[in-house]
């Protein structure tokens, strides 16, 4: 006999909506996955996530506490809804926690992505015991979440935690945001590889203009860990540079907020403890001295499905 | 028959302490101003407060709430103890709000300059309807204040708000806290001197230089501020790339914690409106789309005895 709770997680992607029921460990006991169908319009993606909710709930015989759904874009938590979630055009603003809860008559919490990550991690992951850290999400952007006091901090209007858009250089690499020297310029996995590209031509011994250049693989994160993994300098000099990048963000942060703990997410984090002990050099290099011998960066806990698990958490963190 | 409510403020300075008797709506009744005495040591320190507050309170009739003080250095809150304010050697860490409470029999608040800056502006002047803002305080250094939900943050050790260790150029200039780049770097009274003068000399037609090289008066924030109003183009620019420095550290603030108010403080404020209004354009040319509009950059109204001031706003804010 369980006494386990369960939560509904959604995790609502550009390309593909991922749902699970997760327990209140954590694990995911259910999941399926279906297509987002953005380029038809926000309502049809509004009835897949109810499609897919059904499609999950058929055959569960486990009491469900609540529905979370991690969106990307502007997420106004009082009110539910989700505004201009910048990969699913035409969206608008749309009250998605009312829609789903009025649908599925169990209590809804939507939540931006990258807040959803974090209390993830707070719940399930590498916050758990922590009152205070700072989220890192590096992925095809920077993303990010502030966890203070146990809680998300959450600005004004819910878009605080945009790490990504901290600048390291006032006159820097210029971002798409419109600001230059934002750590998303320097960190972002396509900024990352923007910048090898720029620089192959001067290393034409490396193992990575081998790989990408001569035989044609595709220059993205995992190649560089391979290469960096593999002893290659130009490589392992990459990854040396993002982490000073990253330090250099993160130490404003920490100097600003007195936060120690960073946990770092996503795809990038791939390169692991080479990455992370070197952000954490950087940061220590920069930061206060009264704060430097409290520096811990982590890697993200929850790792497949952070973002179902991410979701889900929302329920558990709230009720 | 008055209903006023009354408090002392105490302004640690390493050079004086300034004390007054402060009513609930800002106004000081009585000040009085004594020696710091700081190279005599701590312990004469505390006894000159002792003596200030003594001396303030002699022939005074009217009910006191309580006693503020604002300090340099590291101040932990719950514990009441003030750490090694760098302008007063030797110090090390003395419970300062205890002895004060004790001597006196009244409820003590002890907080860091910096922040009872802050708090005065929430209580008394620019941020009184504000829930939430960034207070920057330019002075010798760059300090800063963040008032978030109409409490200060103060992170995990009181820390928190050191807006002036926040990096703007990651390869930039050395500041003296060990890091590259700070905002005090560019911002500080003293460093803001040390870039005129590194300029100075390409700039002989210039009244700054006429001024300050010719006439030998000494280089201060108020004789650009002078230069400026007498139209000097080289004072111009100065205060202009001030501004643009300043924007690029807050935007990276307002990113970070989507909050939109900014109060400046402190002598170089006294640049006045022609600085605020370029502050305010050069954080909405960085900041987020969706958060540019609300941003607003005003001047801190606490301007003589903000020090007194901010420290009596202690008690205000927690009775």
């Amino acid at each position: 006999m369980s006494e386990s709770k369960y939560a509904v997680g959604v995790d609502l992607g550009g390309t593909f909506i991922k749902l699970g029921i997760v327990d209140d460990k954590g694990k995911i006991v259910k999941k399926i996955s279906i297509d987002t169908l953005a380029q038809e319009g926000p309502e049809r993606v509004v009835k897949q996530i109810k499609k897919g909710i059904k499609e999950l709930l058929k055959e569960n015989k486990k009491n469900i506490e609540g529905i979370g759904i991690g969106a990307p874009g502007l997420v106004i938590l009082k009110k539910g809804t989700v505004e201009n979630p910048p990969n699913i055009p035409g969206w608008g603003v749309i009250p998605l926690g009312n829609i789903i809860q009025k649908e599925f008559h169990i209590p809804t919490f939507v939540e931006n992505d990258a807040n959803a990550a974090a209390v993830g991690e707070m719940i399930f992951g590498a916050g758990k015991k922590l009152e205070n850290f700072i989220m890192v999400t590096l992925g095809t952007g920077v993303g990010g979440g502030l966890i203070l006091n146990r809680k998300v901090f959450r600005g004004e209007t819910g878009a605080a935690g945009e790490i990504g858009h901290l600048s390291i250089n006032r006159a820097g690499r210029q971002c798409k945001c419109g600001n230059k020297g934002c750590l998303e310029a320097y960190a972002g996995n396509n900024h990352l590889v923007t910048i090898v590209k720029e620089q192959l031509g001067e290393h034409k011994d490396s193992l990575l203009y081998k790989w990408s250049v001569d035989e044609e693989q595709s220059l993205e994160p995992k190649l560089i860990h391979d290469a960096a993994e593999a002893g290659d300098q130009f490589a392992l000099a990459i990854i040396c540079e993002l982490a000073k990048n990253l330090g250099a963000g993160l130490a404003s942060i920490i100097n600003l907020l007195d936060v120690s703990n960073v946990i770092i997410g996503g795809g990038v984090a791939g390169f692991g403890e080479r990455l992370f002990e070197q952000v954490k050099n950087a940061i220590q290099e920069r930061v206060l001295k009264s704060i430097s011998p409290r520096i811990k960066v982590k890697a993200a806990r929850l790792k497949n499905e952070a973002g179902i698990k991410g979701a889900s958490s929302l329920v558990f963190h709230r009720s």
